[in-house]
Formats: structure tokens, sequence, C-alpha cells
């Protein structure tokens, strides 16, 4: 009854170690080129090369997360630091969050124009703050007090970008389409990481751009501890992407979570039941990656394709993107 | 095993339709004259009134959670809107979120300077925006685009927290405190309600000026959806008062909700174990209103005192402060 593309509704991947998405949408082969293939699962390789080197130099599982988030944080093809979504005035607010399943510790940040790497800044919130979230100009306030790398606005405006804001508004001006009605593929684009250590040790993290042509200071899901993150070692580590205010509204990162602990429910099920039944049913599109304690990944989403990859504990690297390369 | 202060650990009140609290804290007899204790009965008698009425002028339950915050933003004794406490550079940061356990819709701002009513503003985000959350000249600007009432800045200082701030900077300065060693109640006092309409909708608001001295651009707990504030109508409404960073990091509201929806608990248990056991045991401190589909509300908090009210079907209005007023 749940089968999706013809084929099984989800991956359900056993001993895996680390995984990554790079957004959830329209992503539809007529639309991408061969190249644009190529260059995306190899980005997708390079950030799951890098977080598994972590966890093999020994490091825990939030060294492997912030590892893998900070290649595809540079790289313009994906919607997070450098590449990002711009909002309604032409500019980035990067937001980013991330979660330690063992002490449950958590930092996060919101609205931010300055860090090269918004996962690194939200570490550091977690680890030299005693709070959780800093948002707008007391991020980049943060950003500068803990001297992390800091960009011009010009570094993280790709001509891509751009170009996108630019048809969009155009669109708007010829009264052709509304912000609901745009393409899927232009709105999301968030990357994520859910990463499992040597010590049992689980942690999410999630790093966006937020939707394309936003209102000025909207805030998505990805910086939401509970709605686009969550990890407790109890149970699983959970990074979201997609239509951040239906992920708010169902906190489906911590509905994961809260499945298993309190509904007794194996992972499979409650991400379907969270991710494939409760989000759609709202009205919500997009998809997630959740790693089990026990080293069982899944990796559910409503749209026709995710940017996704893992690594198993041996080090097989997989790489996807589209619905129907689901097994 | 739960009781506390030697008498009941919470209180668990059936027949309610609406419910307030104005922070949770060391509220110490002591240290209260006569005077201060009959203006803080009275302002929460006057939110109660307000709130009632709302729901027997035929509102709905996010119509008197609406009705019920706004007195207490407005007046000095709270911490939030008017009298809000000031951050380490003498501004207000207003926080506030709103939702409705009907339709599971929500709104919520973050580190606003504008807002009269922070509550109201919410309430906008939810009807008149896509969005769940803005954040700081995000939520301005769109109360400014809203046409909703803003205030100077001059407005929201009272003396009484321009003296709270000195005093703590001076003991800063002298090396005689650290922010974890304020006083509790000069960080907390957030306001929230929670109704329950004739048609058996919930709602739930919560609003605060966050924590005294806090760091430029910090979000606690209070605008975040599943953190200070969470309603669905097949299980409860809560909103929660406290240290916001545990909060967020146990996703105490949303919490509730799931232990009753998917692990079959009692709201009483529910709420027992999410804030009087694992909140404390994570290092925090705090409580909250939270009210059942069926009526029943609970109020447990960790503090010597929370200033707390409700009102049941038939009118009856009850006010407490001190943690040993539990029966």
């Amino acid at each position: 009854m749940h089968a999706r593309d013809g084929a099984v509704e989800m991956e359900v991947i056993p001993d895996v170690v680390l995984a990554i998405h790079g957004g959830a949408g329209t992503i539809v082969r007529e639309n991408m080129s061969e190249e644009m293939d190529a260059h995306y699962r190899a980005a997708l390789t390079e950030a799951l090369e890098a977080g598994y080197s972590a966890l093999m130099g020994g490091g825990d599982a939030l060294d492997a997360v912030e590892a893998a988030i900070r290649p595809m944080e540079d790289s313009p093809l994906f919607n997070s630091g450098r590449g990002a979504v711009l909002n309604d005035e032409g500019e980035v607010e990067l937001d980013a969050s991330i979660m330690g399943g063992a002490s449950g510790e958590a930092g996060a940040i919101a609205g931010a124009r300055t860090p090269r790497h918004p996962i690194t800044l939200a570490r550091r919130v977690m680890t030299q703050s005693p709070h959780v979230l800093f948002a707008a100009e007391g991020a980049d306030r943060f950003a500068e007090n803990q001297e992390i790398e800091t960009m011009e606005a010009s570094w993280f405006v790709t001509p891509r970008r751009a170009k996108q804001l630019e048809r969009m508004q155009a669109r708007d001006r010829e009264g052709t389409a509304d912000l609901a009605g745009q393409p899927v593929d232009e709105k999301f684009g968030t990357v994520g990481c859910v990463a499992l250590d040597a010590d049992g040790h689980l942690a999410a993290g999630t790093s966006t751009g937020g939707m394309a042509r936003k209102a000025f200071g909207r805030v998505g899901d990805s910086p939401l501890i509970g709605a686009g993150t969550w990890a407790a070692d109890a149970t699983c580590a959970v990074s979201c992407t997609g239509h951040g205010e239906f992920f708010i509204r169902l906190a489906i990162a911590h509905q994961l979570h809260a499945r298993m602990l309190h509904g007794r429910q194996p992972l499979p099920l409650a991400a379907r039941e969270a991710v494939l039944e409760d989000l759609p049913a709202l009205g919500g599109s997009g998809g997630c990656v959740a790693l089990g304690a026990d080293g069982v990944l899944v990796a559910p989403f409503t749209t026709a394709g995710m940017y996704r990859g893992w690594v198993t504990r041996d080090g097989e690297i997989t790489v996807r993107i589209h619905g129907d390369e689901r097994r």
C-alpha cells in the first residue's frame, strides 16, 4: 500500500555509519544534464568521504556531521553556505543546527550572513555558549567573537541564485506565479547529515539558505531543534529537508524520536508514518535521513527525488538522486 | 514519591477551560510584600477574566489565548511586552508563539523590538503569512506591514528592569556572580495561556522577553513551536516557562503531546515525567500549564513558585503563586 514510484517506498539500509542529504524536490531526469548529474554525485561522494574520514580518524559523531556538511556548504550546488538561495532582497540568510545524541546538547543559528560554514558556527553555539540558538545579527556577532571564518556577501551569492531570484521576481511582476506555484526544486535544497560513531553515539546536523525569495527574516525548520534536526542515542538521529513550515508544525525530527521512545515503533515505521503519511496529509512535502542507534538508515521523501547518500561500516559509499533509484 | 513541598507534586484540576502562567522561579514569600502579592494576583485575575470573556463571547480557543496574554504583555509585572527583561545592551527582544490545535497552524516571532502585543503579531504570522517564524528585524518589518500597534523602546523599558540590568552588570564587574549564579526570578517570568473552546478546540500561546542580560540575539524556547508551545486537539495544549535552553533540548511542549499520542500516557503522567523528571535530570528548571482535550489541567513546576491561574467551565477563577498553595 505504501509503495511509491512502482518500487519500494523508502530506502532501509543496515550497517550505516553516516548518511547525508542535499535536499528533496522535483528533481526530474529530463531537466538535468549528464554533466550536472555527475557534479551532484561527485559532491555527495566528497561529503560522504569527508564524514567517513572523520570517523575513521577517531572523530566522534559530531565531528563527522560537521566534516560532511562543510564541503556541501562550500559547494555552489547546494542551498547552504556558498550558493544558498537568496531572500526577496537578494541576500543570503543562513540557518544551521547540530545536536549530539550522547548529551542532548545542541546549537543553532538562524538568519546569519557571514559564516563560511554555518554548521561550524552552530557547533560553537553548542560548545562555547550557554545558549542553543542565536538569530540574525546576534549570530553574526557570535561568529565574530568566536573568530570563525567569515566571508563577504559576494562569496555566498552565485550567478545561478541571482538568476533564479530575477526569474522568480519577473514571474511575480507578470502575475504568472505566486510563491506556492514555484517549482519545488527552486525552493528547496537544504543539506544535512546523521552519523553513528564507534562509541555508539549519534549526531545530526542541518544547514540551509531557506526558501528562495522568502520574506526577510523568515526562519524555517533547519535551525530548529526538534523540527529539522534531532539526535538521541536511545533512538535515532534525524536531519530533514523540505517545506519547513510543515516540518515545524509536525515537529518531524522530534516526532521520529518520540514514536520510537514512547510508541515503541521501529525507525522505519516511525519514518513512514511521520514523513510519508502525516507530512503530505497536512499538505507538506520533503524528506529526511534518519539513522537508528542500531545502524539502520531510512531515507523517506515525498518528492520525485532527494539528493542522498550513505557509507556503511566497511566504507562502501552509495549515492542516489532520483526516487526510482530505490531498490 | 513525587510529592514536593510536603504536599502534592502538581495541580491536576478538572473542568478547566482556560489557564495561564506568568513565569516560574524562586518566588519566595519573604521577598514579596503584601502589596506586590496583591498586584500579581490582581493581574493574573485580570488576564483570566479577559480570556474567559473571549470564550463566553463566542471566541475560539485562539481568541481566548490572545485575549488573556495581551493584558499580561501590557503589565510591567511580567517579563513580556512592557516590562520585559533587557538584554546585555539594555534593549528588549520580544519572543512569542501561538498554535491552534484544530488545524495545527502556528505563528511565532523572535527578537522583535516594536510590537506592543507580541502574541498578536505571532497570530498574524499564523493567519496572514505562509510562514511560521519571523526573527529580529524581519519580525518588526512584518509588524509594520500588518499595521499592528507598535511602540517606542521607552514604552517597553521599565525602571525595575533598568535597575535589574544595572545590578546584574555591577555584580559582574565586581566578579561576585556569573549568569548561572543570578537569582532565578531575575531571569524568568515568561507568560503563557492554554484554552479549550466550546467546539472542543485547544490553543496555546507564550510570550516573553527572554532571559535578563541574555546575549544579543539569543532565542529561547518561547517562540519555538514544540519547545515552549504546542497544541493539538487530539491531546493537549502546552505553554512553558523556565530555562529555555533545556526546554528546547527536551522539546518539552511536543514531548507532552507525543507521550499522550504515541505512549498512551494520561496528561498528568506525561507532564510529571517530562517536566518534573526529565527536565531536572538534565539540569533545567521551570514549569508549564498543560490542558487536555478533556478539560484536565496540569501545572507542574520544579521551582519554588509559578505565577498561575485557571478558570473552570462555570467561571470559577483560581490564582496561585507559591508551591505550597497546592492542595
